[in-house]
């Protein structure tokens, strides 16, 4: 069973009434539902949110974890440092990371790419279009080609990324822009994939192939049975490599 | 000085009123045109066609060829086999080559991507535009973000080639569809750049910024001065490596 | 199950006695023996060789193989062309491949390859030893750091390939040259494993970590569920993608 | 021309009569001195160190600074946390940077990587061999096909690191162990070198084939005048780009 953890800063949610329309218990819930659902027989999935103790992140929940979701946008400068460092710690000794949308600027996952991770965004709610350009990933099993989502923010780029070590996904939108919008990174021992889509606005973890996706990547995003002896307090080194 | 051959297969400009009255005297002269204005003092051009004997591509002219630039499309078939070996070899020996549009199908690429190179494609005339996603690289100098091409033939993802090794532009069209335009490979020691817009059914080799990319491109895949030892019969290894 | 088909060449076991001392059977019976005693619940193994109607790769064989594994030396140039190409055909279209030692030189390595796969080589029977460089790797799944083997045939660099997709292992020899050792490329829909160590004179494929590695290359290449659907007209092409 | 700076900790030089003695006026000197005799047409040259005011580091100074070049060791944490952020942020905006040795465990260089960059290592001076496996990167030009250390500190594999945007160099130890000791990264829009010959026991930068490879970098690394648009507030991003 991969133990799953989708994070979910719940501000949005709980201030404005549109989001909260599409999202009544929280994006969080939302996407936990859709894992749950999709990867039934193979993953136990809990939630956490900011304004829990530990942001619902302490040793034990992360302990219990395998791959972390993680959506944010607006109190990304609320998230503990000492908490960042304590997850990038555990995702280079094999934690498995999803990163979703606006999450791009999260500390964790600026920590983890060494640059800025900017982008261009506009948020007209235009059409975007999901196109696979690596078919055999395993993230885009069983995905259509294109994904269409009928409304969306536009991140475009140049996205201030470093090369991903595979690129899954590109997304044009009705303006023309284009953004490398899945995005595979190897850090450490930990797997971490970057997926665009999501913006709060818009109802886009309801929509039948976002959630196929993510859940596609945290079947991928997590640590293959013989990364578990990696010792924690060098959690890059697999036991009984170095004396 | 880079001495710079451009290859045409100069078949549509001659059997194709349209095509003519856009590149009278053929694609290879508008393009070489590009590269020895835009380059003057560093390079110079010469062009070669399909008609000619070896294809305008003899010993002699291959000895005095930095980058070949290739233009094919409908007469990929006709391109003699022994001259795309020899092409090759010299390729992964050092000589640049910068495939242009449908020269994805022609026998030189496709023998040094070992896939099929397939893509979409669809002929409409559509507005395509090409986006920067490595602003750093020398073949995106002085490029603006995005180039707009009014009308243009579109070509899709699913692109069948290895994953490039450095990823330049990335396009995209009115109909939605993405490209990974701009794409850099290395072979032996030969660099080779793919570049896709460039229809013969429009004036595409006139649009300034697609002439800035070709001409960026021809110096980005000329063999640097460190390279010119290297042996000609075993063209992927340096004089003096080996005894 | 993963249906592997082991191809050997089989001509140093049959005309160099002291090659039949150490493989009796042939080197192809001795690494699908491995093969089906380390993954015996997930796979069915065959053996095919070189001097079979069609090297025992017909339609029919290859029909029935999701894994193909090669060992080639000293007759690459005997292996039929025609079939050179159904499998390289069939290897865009999902079929993973793992070539073994000198089948760096085999015809459909270099086909898929697209570069002159030379490397520096010296049999001195001296000792390799096989470094892990990517431990989250599947490919090295239960591997020692570092593999040693007593006595092998040094490769060393420069090896002319493309840069790996992903680097694996890579090798030291007692007289200083390294290698990169295990490379994984993807080439259309299928996963390539080329891995160094195997020289005919020595009993490498006795050892147990490298079996180890050529067991998991054969998970690893296999092609998943989700592209069964593949036409194989059109290898690289998921089914239903175009019209 | 190219404004370099080398930075130096310059601490071993003054406490460790054996460093003093193999370098008087310190490493960054004997490595300024390497990169001015070797590019002497091409840079100008400057050093700082860990002592001076800003560890010689201001903004001024910076500001004249293409490429930044840095040896630090046994003082990595006394480097001002702020300083790394202005550099880093310096880096993403075309700063060029050469890491060499033991500066794989800088701040500035785990910063860029954003893993823990860990290795292996043992200090027994023994024999290293550097061997090239792109011939074609400008780093490698002039480089013999090995270069011999006869005396060096052994850094092994793993090293934590992202995989390398590009692979140059590989290094083999008399104890057995490789290393990837020649490495570039690009984040932002700067370019980033390691290089891991170099302990301060041992004179490597009197070494004419490392004094190569540290002036290559530095030209590889020098950022291109098409940058020098980038803007400062914002360094990852062309000027003119947005409005």
């Amino acid at each position: 069973m991969i133990r799953v953890t989708v994070w979910g800063e719940n501000v949005h949610e709980r201030s404005e009434a549109p989001v909260r329309a599409i999202y009544p218990d929280g994006m969080h819930h939302t996407i936990a539902a859709a894992i749950s659902a999709l990867l039934s027989d193979k993953v136990t999935v809990r939630t956490a949110t900011l304004d829990q103790p530990d942001h619902g992140l302490g040793d034990t929940a992360l302990d219990d974890t395998d791959v972390l979701v993680w959506w944010g946008h607006i109190a990304h400068e609320a998230v503990d440092d000492a908490l960042v460092h304590r997850i990038h710690q555990r995702i280079l000794g094999g934690l498995g990371l999803v990163a979703l949308h606006s999450a791009h600027y999260s500390k964790i996952f600026r920590r983890l790419m060494g640059t800025s991770c900017s982008l261009r965004w506009r948020n007209d709610g235009e059409r975007e279009t999901v196109w696979t350009v690596d078919p055999a990933h395993p993230i885009a099993a069983g995905i259509p080609q294109p994904i269409v989502i009928d409304a969306q923010e536009m991140y475009g780029e140049h996205f201030d990324i470093p090369a991903p070590d595979e690129l899954v996904f590109v997304s044009s939108f009705a303006g023309g822009e284009v953004f490398r919008s899945g995005c595979c990174f190897r850090r450490g021992v930990g797997r971490i994939f970057y997926f665009s889509p999501g913006d709060q606005a818009f109802p886009v973890y309801h929509h039948p192939d976002v959630r196929r996706v993510v859940a596609n990547a945290v079947e991928w995003a997590a640590p293959p049975s013989h990364q578990l002896g990696y010792r924690t307090d060098n959690p890059y080194t697999p036991a009984g490599w170095y004396e």
